[in-house]
């Protein structure tokens, strides 16, 4: 039997539905969540999966699990998808940033958020983020996933007045180091009131979007 | 002649004022951007400041600039200050982190908004957290501030479904690295989607809050 | 001729049985180091085995050596066995942290204590530690398992008043900084008296509750 | 009003009294904690108090708080002192250690429980801390503290069974890194078990102390 | 008599003439070096001197000695100072950079180079930079200071086609980590050809500009 | 489709050609890449590219990619190739060196520059690099590539008064830190004036020396 | 035609033969290097050799090359051996060190000098160094070799009075630090007059020692 | 009475006389220590004394204590001094490394060696260290002290055969680390078995030397 005890409060206590982080566990103990919260009916987002766990799930379960490769995320369940208008902006500097921009867009979708995506906006070449400026202002929320020395983060910052969620990422190589320079520079910016998540953690920018539009709601 | 240069669009593009950060500048010089601010009749807020360059510029300008020796910032030019019923909670682990903690909320009066303070509620007594809880729950934005192990984040992240903002501090020592402990583990937390900024930012807190609570506004 | 000199006074100096870090050895060197061991009866815990050489020796000794692949540990000659009632409990905050539970378990099996094991109380759901409160307050002795942020410790630092022994584990990733921030958030607990060891060593919590249940022999 | 909540459950909780951390802390706020713990009748222990806090408070308080300049320790209110025979040793490498081992004698004195100190045993003359073995051996706990390479960590551990609490201090210089080498030096000991709190945390060992000999009263 | 050998032949053999870091000296030894500098008639140019230093240096030499107190250098000897157009240009991101950017404007005059300045151009307000742009295109070497993220760095990397020496600053704070994170972002730069030089060392970007323009020379 | 914006106007704007990160791209990524750069008749540079992605490359486009495995670097499309006397020298301490200095090598006569080489010219035997002293004395533009101690970067900038670009590489172990130590000993040299490029970073030396040398392009 | 350039001087400059570090080199490489040292009858060392190249050239050259797969070296050409009574002890912590003291032993024995052994000297049992004290105390040089903590070399620094080479290894976990724990307490060591080489820098150990017997031969 | 336990036996053992580190120790303290030292007849080399120790020892024991500010030492007892032709030479990059020069030369003077000095070898002129090429070859020992990037210490690695005794300086700014770009640069030297000490260790390197001479003393 697995030692395995969800959180299932944590959808009405914060809004957020139950993840697990496959990094860490091995095949056996994923697939054993997956029965448990199927068997629970218990919608599950799998995040971090290696390439074999993912294939072992995909093997095991099929269409039941809804796996994606590129972010090495999984559905588990009934996932109703986004829908509306999207409400949140992500912004890529590069190609090498999609895996994690496609991460937190797929953790939107999980939550009902939809999305636009704006790619390859890296500032070398300072038109690629100029030509989005006014689509970018009119969205609650913008994410930006940024590796190497996330100048992105900065630019993007001075632009535009919603909350703005950088994503580290861990493009780049050696003094990059793993994606620090890029989360030392989100945090130092000079732009006011850029917040940051950990490196290549596009399914926590994500939950602070969905808590983030949770203000929509009057609660007090 | 001083080299300054006011980005005087700054409140119209982002939604945030002019706000100067002290560390690293003079007497001389802030007496300057005070001198320019005030010429031009734009309101700024003054971050960080010296012992000796609050003295300076209290010396110089007396009440016409606000200053708070706690927080190390003053107001320069006409502030409306907060008005409204409090849409941020701010919340401490210590005492230690006070000085963050007022700095995060003169920035916030500096933009227009009320706070509601929430004291001493580090996790080791962790009825001191437990009893606000259905408070803090009615709030769309809580910041709140710890040093040492920052175990404070990952319990609210847990309790709260609003945007959590962490401020890692400065408090404690040895390994506490000077606030780089605080901030990793926000970074790292449990629970899903906490926010982070610099360590000491209780400004940057503020500014993101004011990011967040523009969401109200319709813009799209 | 194997280059190994065991030290074959430990037990009675210090009342802890011989181990070796299988880590840096080659299955080789660990097939002689388990023969000079059966050769003189002397009983080895062997610790942190790849997977390469478990298999190694299994292959070799059969089931003369009790060898578990989650916890990479494997024992050698005559072991009795956990036997009473548990005086330690292991509490871990989620399922990756299992290998280094077990390995804290068997090591104080093979040292003859009995454990309790409380899976899965990370505290980002407060309630799966709480609801534990009552029993972990009864052990005098209690080992934690945790990665990420390791907020578990500092919050059963402040509920239970026995010995309480941090491990910190490299679950997570980015600035989880492979067990280090666990580890930092245990060093600068808020919690009084919260001792730590190396990260992912549940090999050497359980040798410290070994060296603290000592203290019922009286000694002096 | 001083933004102060003590923890009063604290030690009928987890059997240790309350502590405050005078670093960070200013002279008044200080002198407002003393203040509220003494009309409440709560005995408290000051710890890291800077020498101009420590002055404060005797100017304020006279003999009412007793204050250690050595271990920059103050206690507030009614301490009954140790007593019984000491069943905790404390053991330094040099003089520049005593500091440390004062703060965590005077916790433990505030705890009630008395201490044999050992001094400048540091192992570059090893006859230095093995004419100390034999009563060593008699301590169900030793506390070490030790800086630069802090090898006394894993020397005594190969020579005692009790519980052994390395304190790393930060004597030295250079790569001494204001003792994280002998912090990763007890971390990493080769001798089982030893277990390690924060650089210069001597009043953590102690609490850990107490938390081990808490172990005498059956719980279970 | 001083533990001083000037290196006569640099000016010959690399053409930068003979420089003394004064940080690490005391007065006693800065001016044994300014009288061998003067008693063999050799220009030396003192930089980052302290304010003592600097005081004693004037006190003693007057005149004779070019002082500046806001980047810490003096000249010693006949310095014929900067002639014609300006082929350098430096650009700041803030006020805080100043010193730095004076420090290579200074290092340049010794040299003979003219320069012109840009200053308050941090990327925040992008419209600081980008009026500029043409301007700046048109100078084949570019120096500049920045501190924070650097993401000044990168723009500018993206809109001119000379040299770029990036020299990062200490300003900022927590995870600016003295001028590491601008330091880091200069180095992993998304825009090609980017160059660096240590943290606030504006004479080291001042010879690098030296050395490129020496290129006019044919030397082939 | 791929996610892909080439940066069209860079070689107009700032004078290098477009160039692509291969690292963190599969090979079905830079597929798409190499097709789109060629459907467009743009000549790409592809640098860092893994064994799987080269061979991946030479199999579906053959000779129409120049894939360079030493260096892991690919031109796509029409290249004219270096041409004219080497304004530039490629200097490297040890064989280990060569992979980045090829890159370096490739990136300029990507860009119609030629080079002229000199290996094995570690410090450790001083006549290796002092034998060239002459012939480095003529070129505008030295780059040095070297790793464990960098030593060779203060030895060269004693000697020559071109422009130096030090480019650290990850050649050696342990404390060599990934290129870490010959990237700090750069930036601390003694020399004055060197400058510094990330580690490994063969293509961004070259592209500075790219933009040095448009200098001779009167542009003011 | 390989870029290699012998230092063939080395021997008659320093007293040390040519040694090539094998990391880095691919077996290309390192077989055109022995080729070429082969051909000019050049004795020479290859150090730290990755697996493959090892066997590439055993199957390449057969015995003219002796291979060791322990130490990872390999010797070419004719070398005499180690010859005379010891002078030179090697005293390993465990049996995880012994890779590392045997390239000190094959490096020493390539200079002629013969080697005695001390192997698992690790302090948790002080009786293992203890009764070789005497013996050690004879000879002039000690190559120290452990991981971990490196409690050993200051354990050995207190007792014998001739010179201590400490060669940290990369034995341990976690904060063992790949080694770098165990080199900063070598290098604040309370034992006086401890020096260091890199972690697992047999080979330089061995060179050292060299140097130091050197002293025999009457130079001034 | 003080916590002091001088270690007598040290000098007969291995053959290095007390000395007692006065960083982190009180003026009070030291006095105790002087005091019990002359009481006992043993004479005491202290290093690291602050100014305010310095001169209160001066203050209390007049000539009785000879006391050197700017190596910050003081010899107590009857102190023979150095006799004989020097057989050390230590070697400075720069003016800034004086003070840990002087410190070698003490301590090596105490143990009764004479030293020859030269200064100012910087390799940013080369001629400055070559020059004494010669001479410097005839030193059975020759210890370096350099700072910033230490590339001496590679550069007479590969001229001279004797031992070579890095000390690495804290000279230098920003990326110098305090010194530890030398220490890892004379760690990762390519000059073969140089051997390194804690930066600023002017007294670990003397003490080297001494252990490395008593070699001529036949032992074996």
């Amino acid at each position: 039997m697995a030692d395995v005890e969800f959180d299932f409060e944590r959808v009405r206590r914060i809004g957020l539905a139950e993840a697990v982080l496959g990094a860490g566990k091995n095949a056996g103990q994923l697939i054993e969540i997956v029965e448990t919260a199927r068997s629970r009916d218990v919608p599950v987002l799998l995040t971090r999966l290696s390439l074999e766990a993912g294939e072992a799930l995909s093997g095991r379960f099929g269409a039941a699990v809804d796996y994606d490769p590129l972010s090495r995320t999984a559905f588990v369940g009934a996932v109703e998808g986004p829908s509306g208008a999207p409400r949140v902006a992500i912004v890529t500097a590069g190609t090498s940033d999609l895996p994690v921009a496609v991460e937190a867009e797929r953790t939107l979708a999980f939550n009902g958020l939809a999305v636009e995506r704006f790619v390859d906006c890296g500032v070398a070449g300072l038109w690629r983020i100029l030509r989005h400026e006014e689509a970018l202002r009119g969205f609650p929320v913008v994410i930006a996933c940024a590796g190497m020395e996330g100048a992105l983060f900065s630019v993007l910052g001075g632009l535009i007045g919603g909350l703005l969620i950088a994503v580290p990422t861990s493009t780049g190589y050696g003094l990059a180091e793993e994606g620090r320079t890029a989360l030392h520079a989100a945090l130092v910016s000079c732009a006011p009131g850029v917040v940051v998540v950990n490196v290549d953690n596009g399914f926590g920018a994500a939950c602070a979007a969905v808590r983030a539009l949770n203000l929509a709601t009057p609660r007090r």
